[in-house]
Formats: C-alpha cells, sequence, structure tokens
C-alpha cells in the first residue's frame, strides 16, 4: 500500500508519498480502507521527530481517520465489512490501510459525511476525556480554553456549552475569536493584544476558571495557575509554549488547585476504548441532533500532505484540517 | 478567659498563658470548654508569623480540641450542654474555651478518652479529605507517606491500610520507621541515608507510588513526580522544603499525572462540615472497633505550650503532641 513517510525528522517537504508494507489485522482489530485523515497538531511533532510513536505502534503518522471495513481480525463480532468507521488511532492514519482495535472504531454519527467524520474522534476523545473524566467540568462552572480556534478549542468550547459550563477562549485573530463566539463561546481574549488573566478575571467577577484547557504549557504556566479559581483544575494537553516552568505551590494550595498533564496517544487501549464508547454515548447524539457541528478549516489531498501541515502550521486554520484519499 | 497568646512572631519562647476576650457562639455554633488541645504544625507557622488565620477568624493558634459543651448558639439543636466532642477548628484551640460551627463538631469515639480525642479531627480529616477526596485512593494502590512518623503519617498509614492500599513511608529514625511498619506500612525509608525514589521503584517493581502525600512541597517536587506511577496523584499539604521548584510538565504528561495542593483550614465552612460528617462515618467505626488507633506522643501542660512546640520542631514526636488544661 501507499502511505505518507517522513522521509527524516524535518519541515514539511520531509513528508513524501511512498509504498509502504501491508498491514494485517490481528485478534480483536480491523483492516479500514482509509477514506480521510484528521490532521493534529502532534503529527507536525512527530514529524519533527519529537513525537516517536509508543512501543508497538505503527511508524506511520495519524492519530484519526474514517473509512471502510475491508477485513475483520480474529473474534470481531460488532463490525462488518463494508461498515463506514471513523477511528481513534495510536498511529498509521495517514495511509491507503490502518489497522485498528474495535474498541477504537465508532459509527458515523448521523448527519455527517464520511470525509468530514475523520476529523471527529481525536477532538472529540480529547475534548471529553479531558474536561469530563480529568477536569470534572460542572455545569455553570467557567471553562477557559487556549487557542479556541484550533479543532480542539471549537470542539471544547461546543461540548463544554452542551454540559452548561461558560466558555472563555484565546486566539491570534479575530476571525477566530468570531467563530468562536459563534460557536457558544462568552469571552473572546486575542492573546496577541489582550492579558487573559487580566481580562477573565474582570470577565467574571474575580471568579477566574474553574477549569483551564491548555496547549501551551510552561510559557503559560504560572499565568494559569494565577487565573484559577478555588478547587480550579489546570488540563494541560500541549506544550507549545516548552515543557519546564517554576511552579509557586503555594499559590495552588492556597486555592486548593491542581495541574494535571495528558496524552491521548500513550493511554492504554482499554482506556481509549473506555473514552470512545463515553464519546459514542455523549458526544455522538449531540452531533446526530445538529447541536454540535464538526469545524472543518479545509480538505487537501492526501498527496499534498506538506501543504497540510504547512497550514497548521502557519496558524491560519481555523477548526480541522482533513487529507482526503 | 486565658489562652495561650503569641506575644509577637517568634521562637517557642513567645508563647504566653494569658488573659483574653471571652467568646461567645452566634447560630449556628456551640461554645467548648476546652480539656486538651491537639498541636499541629501549622501552628508553628501561625507562630512564626507565617500563617495568619483566614479573615474573620480567631488570632488564636489552635486547629483541634476536644472538651464539653458549654452553650449552645441560636439555632443549635443537634447537641446539649455538657456533651462531649472534639472539634475542628480553624483556630482558637489553645483556649480556655473556643466557639466552634457545629458541622465541626464530632461525637467522642468509642473507646477512646476525651484527652486523646483532642489529637483526632485534624489528622482524620486532613487524611480523609487528601487521601480519598482529592487522591483517589483505591484498593491496591500504592501510597508513599512523607513524615510517616508525624500525627499525619501515622494516620495516614492506618487510613490507607483500611482502604486496601499498600503503604510505604519516608521517616528520619529507625524508632519512627519501626512505629510505621507496626502501623501496617509495608516499606520504611530512612530519608537521612536513602533515596525514597530509588528505594520504592524498587520494592513496587518499577510500577512506582499511585499517591504521594506530601508535606516537602518545593524540596520534593521532581523526585515525587519522577516516582508517580502512571495516572498518578502528587497530593502537597505541607511545604516545609520550600514552595516554589521547576516543574517538568512533560514528566506530567508522559504518566497522566497530577498535582494537588490543598490546605485544610481555607476550605469553606461547608466543605469543613461535609469532610468532619465523612470521616464520623467512615473513620470513627474504625476506631470504635479498634482497628485504628490514635498515636500519642505526649501530654504536656497548656501553661508550657512553648514545650509542645519545642517537641514538634525538633522531630523527636512520633504521633500527636497534646496540650492538656
Amino acid at each position: 500500500m501507499h502511505a505518507v513517510v517522513a522521509t527524516e525528522p524535518g519541515g514539511p517537504e520531509v513528508l513524501a508519498w511512498q509504498e509502504v508494507a501491508n498491514v494485517l489485522p490481528g485478534p480483536g482489530e480491523v483492516l479500514v480502507d482509509v477514506v480521510a485523515s484528521g490532521v493534529n497538531r502532534a503529527d507536525v511533532l512527530q514529524r519533527q521527530g519529537f513525537y516517536p510513536p509508543p512501543p508497538g505502534e505503527s511508524e506511520i503518522i495519524g492519530l484519526e481517520c474514517s473509512g471502510r471495513i475491508a477485513a475483520l481480525g480474529a473474534g470481531v463480532e460488532s463490525w462488518a465489512i463494508g461498515d463506514e468507521v471513523c477511528c481513534l488511532l495510536s498511529g498509521g492514519g495517514y495511509a491507503e490501510q490502518v489497522v485498528v482495535p474495535v474498541g477504537q472504531c465508532l459509527p458515523i454519527p448521523a448527519g455527517v459525511d464520511l470525509v468530514t467524520a475523520a476529523g471527529l474522534p481525536e477532538v472529540a476523545c480529547t475534548v471529553w476525556s479531558n474536561l469530563v473524566m480529568v477536569g470534572g467540568l460542572q455545569r455553570g462552572e467557567w471553562l477557559l480554553v487556549h487557542g479556541g480556534g484550533s479543532g480542539i478549542g471549537t470542539m471544547a468550547i461546543q461540548i463544554a456549552r452542551l454540559l452548561g459550563a461558560q466558555v472563555a477562549v484565546t486566539a491570534g485573530s479575530q476571525a477566530k475569536l468570531d467563530t468562536c463566539m459563534k460557536l457558544g463561546a462568552a469571552v473572546g481574549i486575542n492573546y496577541r493584544d489582550e492579558d487573559f488573566v487580566e481580562v477573565l478575571r474582570q470577565e467574571t467577577a474575580e471568579h477566574g476558571a474553574d477549569v483551564i484547557l491548555d496547549n501551551m504549557g510552561a510559557k503559560y504556566l504560572a499565568r494559569n495557575i494565577s487565573l484559577l479559581a478555588r478547587d480550579g483544575r489546570l488540563v494541560v494537553i500541549g506544550m507549545q509554549g516548552g515543557v519546564k516552568a517554576e511552579i509557586d505551590l503555594s499559590a495552588l494550595l492556597r486555592k486548593n488547585a491542581s495541574v494535571h498533564a495528558t496524552s491521548l496517544r500513550g493511554r492504554p487501549k482499554q482506556e481509549k476504548a473506555d473514552i470512545c464508547a463515553a464519546v459514542e454515548r455523549h458526544v455522538w447524539p449531540w452531533i446526530a441532533t445538529g447541536l454540535l457541528r464538526p469545524v472543518i478549516d479545509r480538505l487537501v489531498p492526501v498527496g499534498d500532505a506538506a501543504a497540510a501541515h504547512r497550514g497548521l502550521e502557519d496558524g491560519t486554520a481555523t477548526g480541522k484540517i482533513l487529507l482526503i484519499h
């Protein structure tokens, strides 16, 4: 088969559509003919050589896809050949075919076409697991989402609103902030010329944020903690602003607050299956009834994966970029 | 009435038994004639001027006591004058009388005398709230308790064992470690000549600690995080080793781990009442049936509070020091 291969660590130009070894499903797995692949920030890190796949997983980039089931591994009874699915992957998504544990296959939600569904599993599972399972976001609480215009951000705004939370976002352009407000954010902060701590303190009458979903890591750590409300939870899911920072434990202690850092990719298979099951139960019905809509920035032919990565890296994308096969 | 007053910030010698203003219970409060008062690490910090009482609370030192109810505030129906109680306080415990919200009064557990009970509320509430409510300690998990010989430590070992967890402790002397092992700890580490990370990694076959109850803060932060198991929770309840440290968020992220910092004293009244209710429901029966026993180091006359503080500060105490009136 063919797949997008990073020929060496480097910029988008190292991505090439090449012949690679075929893959076969083992027990409890299915083989999927890929129709579209979601592009994620982690893919860029993997291309650069900073985010190797977990032991035993495909070396091929790609954490989600949609497609049709082409073959069943031993013992698989919940799917049939030809079924349309979208999949949460530990790797291998930028390829003609991919092997997926059954617990990471989801049906295509009603009202969503097969291509669009490729952009759902990674963001829906990341947002649900971090806001609900890790962050324990409650009705009426304030959530701050950094990078509100990203694929994660646009999903987090909508899920948080459907959970009854109030949402503030940061983003780097007015156009992105406009999209966030249309999706239900109550407060939009342009991080290029506003201090998010100051703005959100004012907007919440000094309450602060009960949960913060953060993709900046070290760069925002002190400011995020200073903005947390009493019993607040900072959930770090990306470290675009570095990994090491000074932490003032007394600032956490005064608020009974906590700092969590999580990665979906590194979770054991059973946890991924549990998260997928929760997403199918809670998030898919919102999509089917039109309460939650996927935000797709653009579709890019899989042979031009470099263009897709450039689109993510230059900060122009609002919502998901998808590769189509 | 009389109380122990810190005449100025300083060493144990600033503590003096002096005449102070009488206190009166408001609605939902009771007045308690104090029989004994527990001595806690936070009392030393308050005496030194580093830990002022929360706004509106007594300036007098003392976070727990036992005694008899002397008067009832308006609306109090759950207690009667003369009832024996032990109390979780936000301050005021080193005095002849103290005012207590009813939600922070607990009955004396069966099998415990009134004096001994003075040392129970602060440690039982601290340990229960942090191990169970914050740390979510589960049966079969590994708990590491720093300062296993302290009042908190001796209670944490016993509660964790009764919850079905496996317990490791650090302490600074063989005598303290012996006490910890008798209370149910499986691994004892003398921090003066052993590296707790190395020892516990080995003892747990590289699993690490699922929950760490830490009183050292900054000094142990990096080592604590490096020792956490996957999904591990570091719960910081003291900062005897400083408040500011570098944190490597990627080390947390690789493990889906979290850092919590909490203070019982700073919690709102309703949370304290909820914690007291949980302790009465879950911990008191263990005491009544002899499964859990308070560890008392020594009794000191309240007029010699300075000696009690010296006993805590010189590191010789195993379990609680109590002031008797």
